[in-house]
């Protein structure tokens, strides 16, 4: 079977992994990047060491195209004139919030599938993507939305604990990290910051993967740059297990469950775990469980997981371009291909 | 009526506070502090600008006179001598937890009452002490606790909720600030750091104050010193509703509702309001509550808090004092009495 023909525009924190991703599967072919502004992150990616080193760049609008090669960059074309061309089959989106929108007029024009990220809004996909709960609703769609980091995280989660003993009503603090550690802007050092509305917008969007579920949830930013936290409290349809909720986590693809016992204390310790992994860019696409924070009481269950809000994404954005492209339409032989390439546990 | 005599034992974060405290009321005679060591916090309280000027200093441990004296600090006596001399009607122990039960035997052996602090074991003490929700399990008590920080937060808040709509079950998610903004010790700079316990302590400490209450805390700490943010999930008996809550957080004392749209989107802009204000050490022994949080839809209500860690429990510090001495017996008339004292609103 031929490959699948992939181009990643916008070349930012999500991009350029899903970029080195879809490199790792054989059945994808990166056909290329697009970006439009000359930043160091694309210039970095794109030298010998980097990780989309040969990788052929495009200018995603055509009169851009001069400042990213007085830059010193090596533009092979513009966007538009690639997908016009008929070499891509599935762009993914990793472009600003805003942009996108834009860019589906585009997509739609040359008839290519677009995969967006969770900064999109819900309205522009025909689906909400998730590998584990709804990869069924994406396949053969031409307009998908993975989404959030943190709704990724609370999916993958949620089906086990869905799967073990339902879901009546579920309660969530999310204990944010402000930026991504790369990024020079000012978050709260020594504050705590409320998100202002009851719900965050996490809940409903974490309904767009779990239709019907009765969830609330509440954020807080805090000065970290690491990892989100979760904590957790679900009201349970069936009598509930300390031992079969962890079970239930063990067994479930990328979820893991660590002990502070054995030294994770923290989102610190854990983040280093994956930096002597030698992953790469120290990455944990993984959702990462306290198992001390584990607990069950009769109907009702509790825990708190760590999110690695660069990376966690990157494994839905290579099975959604499976759903979208028909490749591949079981979701459970689509995460084992994807993680295997992708070394995750 | 005789004023109530009161010496303070240990000079730390809390202790300084109730303290000063002490000497604004005007049915109270702060007789004396008591310590140990000769430390800054000691020095600069008992300087001519010191909210501590001119009041006698004892060593709680006789051994250690010489220490002190040797630091340039003049010791008018032992503890022991003087609560043997008689002079002494109760001891707030503000000592570190560990020694406040060796103190304990201390303060029986000359029958003096004594209020302890939140670290203190709930075994140490005839009640828990919260100056809303049960006053009078203290009244003419020798020995009580006044609980934490967190759990005098919950209290009041609780307090208002439960008399609004009746409270069924509570699930609480606790942002903890990590240290004090005056203790050099390394808190986790970049990284979220969970209690490894379901429930965190704080669940079952504020059930010593709300007895039967069905509530489940989570807690973790993160890089911050100013205040804690609560999170909290409450299913109530009654429905109920927004406006309402609001409306009991507003009439419910030391609980102040702020406003996100005002300017107050964090824990930092809520302190800052409170060095505005000319308040001693810029505390705020109130509890903020952030109205933008505040949340209720049929059965349920949401909201966050900020509490200032270092001085909330200060007025029931003074409440307590009222409660165990019997010179009040009301709680509201020591609660009016000791706000109006102490400035708070």
């Amino acid at each position: 079977m031929a490959k699948v023909k992939v181009v990643v525009n916008g070349v930012g924190a999500i991009g350029k992994r899903v970029a080195h991703a879809v490199k790792l599967q054989d059945d994808m072919k990166l056909v290329g990047i697009s970006d439009v502004a000359p930043t160091s992150v694309l210039r970095t990616n794109l030298e010998p060491e980097g990780f989309l080193y040969k990788t052929d760049l495009y200018c995603s609008v055509p009169e851009l195209k001069g400042n990213l090669e007085s830059s010193g960059f090596y533009v092979k074309g513009t966007l538009p004139d690639l997908l016009a061309s008929g070499q891509v089959d599935v762009v993914v989106d990793c472009s600003p919030a805003g942009i996108d929108e834009k860019n589906k007029l585009l997509y739609r024009q040359h008839n290519v599938k677009a995969i967006f990220q969770g900064g999109a809004k819900d309205s522009l996909a025909q689906a909400s993507f998730n590998s584990l709960v709804n990869f069924d609703e994406s396949v053969g769609r031409q307009f998908v939305r993975v989404v959030s980091c943190n709704t990724t995280s609370l999916s993958r989660t949620f089906y086990a604990a869905e799967k073990a003993f339902g879901i009546k009503k579920a309660f969530v603090s999310l204990v944010r990290r402000a930026v991504d550690p790369w990024n020079p802007s000012k978050g709260p050092i020594n504050a705590i910051k409320p998100a202002m509305s009851v719900p965050s917008h996490h809940g409903p969007d974490l309904k767009t993967i779990m239709h019907g579920l009765d969830v609330v949830t509440m954020a807080v930013v805090v000065p970290t740059t690491l990892a989100h936290v979760h904590i957790v409290s679900i009201e349970t349809k069936n009598h509930a297990s300390k031992k079969a909720l962890e079970n239930a986590f063990e067994k479930t693809s990328r979820v893991n469950v660590l002990d502070a016992k054995d030294g994770f204390s923290s989102t610190a310790e854990i983040m280093e775990k994956y930096r002597d992994l030698g992953r790469p860019r120290s990455d944990m696409p993984e959702v990462a469980v306290w198992r001390e924070t584990v607990a069950a009481e009769k109907n009702h269950i509790y825990w708190m997981h760590a999110v690695h809000s660069e990376s966690i994404v990157v494994p839905e954005n290579i099975d959604a371009i499976r759903a979208v492209t028909g490749i591949e339409s079981n979701n459970l032989k689509s995460i084992k291909k994807t993680d295997k390439a992708l070394g995750i546990k």
